[in-house]
């Protein structure tokens, strides 16, 4: 008999009808002879109501009242998940985030979870019941309710799982598990049956949009096998791990990718060396975040600075760069909106050189100009013409070979 | 500078206009140089709509799970009308039941107060914050989150006021105060400056419906004086107090009446020590709440029990009593639907003799046939024909000359 923790995401619990639908999963994880915790978020656009009930009476919420309110969407679900389970004759409780021991700092709307107290939990399990949770909440050791931020749903599942010294952690998505790309741009997209938690977690950072990277590294830290699976079908997902036995011959796993990227390029800086660190510095204190960075010596007083944001972060960034102008010392700005970033994540490239100098052979010879590059151990990132990302994934996916199954060794 | 702890039903938070004005009401109570406590319960309809939700996973919600999700309600209002305080400038934190040190039994879905430990809510006021804590909720000592039952929000704002010795708990509600009788049906009905407790308490019981009967003892135990008052209109309520120096001269205070009341009559019952007993308890065991009983002895050997009950309980009060038939042992049952309950009310009738017999009086010369009469100290209670229940109220109302102003002396 072993420990599973199950993680619902909002879609997947959106209606009374499809709570009842995942009450049957998890009386099927029941039923295989395991002992069942179940973390779920909050039902489907709920949370967006409270946002928009907050909004009607400020437009600047306190994060604290913020978190009180918000908890509340999940509180929801697992009550009448739990009666879902009663009425089908399981016996189950719901906890909300303080009541199941996960402490966080006192940092509202993003707090981190600091310490579990699975003495509850396992007081629980050990009577024969199915244990639901509140995801993406906790209560600092003062008793303040915070929330996790993005993702926190899936932070909560594998922090339980790791305090449980769980089995597996099973994320149960809108999705049938972790792709090659995202199966709505390319279509010979193919569904990875594992991936390592680091590749996970640079396609996770990169945007696929699937796992959150914190409860990624969470599990990694913990050594928490994940699977990644659809909540409406049943049908194996992917497998989040250490080493991937599987899939092994693969050097290039993933390519994520995501438009309305804009590169500012900051020039006429003084070399000096407190400059990298003032100018990010500042744009950090402003919570303006920034991705590539490039950084080129023009002369020995003068360097430029090139780095990659978000399009929406534009006019802000426009706006301190303007206001610290004096303290910078640059002597222009210049930005090229209507980017876009492509990465190929795979482990195997570490032993595997020649990897970056195929994926660029690849894009010229479709004509994409690189504009940017950064590279890690396991990925490689470009910055190209947002109106030549599809072709560029495509062609990456192709020429990588990635809708081809891997032998299974 | 006092204490003052105001509660706000919801209507009064129906919507986030409504939680504006609510706290308009609320930073004018500080400007007026004292410490504020406010007790709200869960916006509108917003309990309806759970309920409802409970009701499409299944019909039978175990009442921990039903608590679960009721306290969602009022931790909503409490966080929007912080968030509309501190958007006013004002300096306010909410709690959450258990978070207000407000300890219950645990018993799901009607729990009893236990005891508060107020020392959080003394710590943010001493800070010059407005504290708002969650109605209708509790934790039991174990940490289970309970409710309170029907009229919870106002036991808890009376609660709150008695654990911190306030100077008064003003009530907030949809009528401008306690009236002499229901202004919907009476027009003549006049707002009563003062009441007593015990005069409340048995209009509270009487179903007049303003205050929660619960919340009126716990004022009368603590002796904290209440309002009871409009949100929405900026006039002066009733004072519900231990002695009242307003309108004491008026012997009766108030009518109160309720229709869809049956008689029921279980005849030829063995004369036994215990036969009161057993069928009360029968019948108590099954949740039907018994209102007034007589009981009259046809010969030594049989005895005869009448009851009123709510109409809607007819059906499993008279299963209940067929199951018991054998051990109850009685001949036979009637029973008379489309009845009502007409009572005056006024701790003035225990130095007055006669005040029932006036009552009787004013009946007979409607034509009113009496079927049942019980009394206490401060009240008569007539069970009558439902169809002359206005006639009787209109009657009473004006033959004890409820509607005119009293001397004040």
């Amino acid at each position: 008999m072993g420990i599973i923790v199950q993680k619902f995401g909002g879609t997947s619990v959106g209606s009374a009808e499809r709570i009842l639908h995942v009450a049957d999963r998890v009386i099927q994880e029941m039923e295989n002879g395991n002992q069942v915790v179940v973390v779920v978020s909050a039902m489907g656009k709920s949370t967006d109501q409270l946002v928009e009930l907050a909004n009607q009476i400020t437009s600047k919420p306190s994060k604290r009242e913020m978190d009180m309110l918000l908890a509340t969407g999940e509180q929801v679900t697992i009550s009448l998940l739990t009666m879902a389970l009663q009425n089908k004759g399981y016996d189950a409780i719901s906890f909300t985030g303080w009541q199941a021991g996960i402490e966080t700092e006192e940092q509202h709307s993003n707090a981190r979870i600091t310490n579990i107290n699975p003495a509850k939990i396992k007081a629980e399990l050990d009577k024969g019941r199915i244990v639901v949770v509140a995801g993406f909440q906790g209560a600092s050791s003062a008793g303040q309710i915070t929330t996790l931020g993005r993702g926190g749903s899936d932070t909560t599942a594998v922090a339980i799982a790791a305090s449980l010294n769980a089995d597996k952690c099973d994320i149960y998505t809108d999705v049938t598990g972790v792709f090659t790309t995202d199966p709505r741009v390319v279509k010979e997209a193919r569904k990875l049956e594992a991936i390592s938690y680091d590749e996970m977690l640079e396609l996770a950072n990169l945007g696929a949009g699937v796992l959150h990277p914190r409860a990624v590294e969470f599990a990694k830290n913990y050594q928490i096998p994940l699977e990644v699976r659809s909540s409406m079908e049943d049908e194996r997902g992917t497998i989040v791990e250490e080493e991937t036995s599987m899939e092994q011959n693969l050097v290039v796993k993933g390519i994520a990718f995501e438009d309305q990227v804009t590169k500012v390029s900051v020039l006429g800086l003084p070399n000096e060396l407190t400059t990298l660190s003032t100018i990010f510095t500042t744009l950090a204190n402003h919570n303006l975040n920034v991705d590539i960075i490039i950084q080129s010596t023009t002369n020995d007083k003068k360097i430029s600075i090139s780095f990659s944001i978000k399009t929406s972060d534009l006019d802000d960034t426009l706006k301190i760069l303007e206001q610290h102008k004096s303290s910078l010392g640059y002597e222009h700005i210049e930005y090229e909106t209507g980017l876009a970033k492509v990465s190929i994540v795979g482990s195997g490239m570490v032993s595997n050189p020649g990897v970056a100098a195929n994926m660029f052979e690849v894009l010229a010879e479709q004509g994409i100009d690189v504009k940017m590059v950064s590279t890690s151990e396991i990925k490689v990132s470009t910055v190209i013409s947002g109106e030549q990302m599809v072709t560029a994934v495509e062609a990456l996916h192709s020429s990588f070979e990635l809708s081809k199954e891997p032998l299974n060794v």
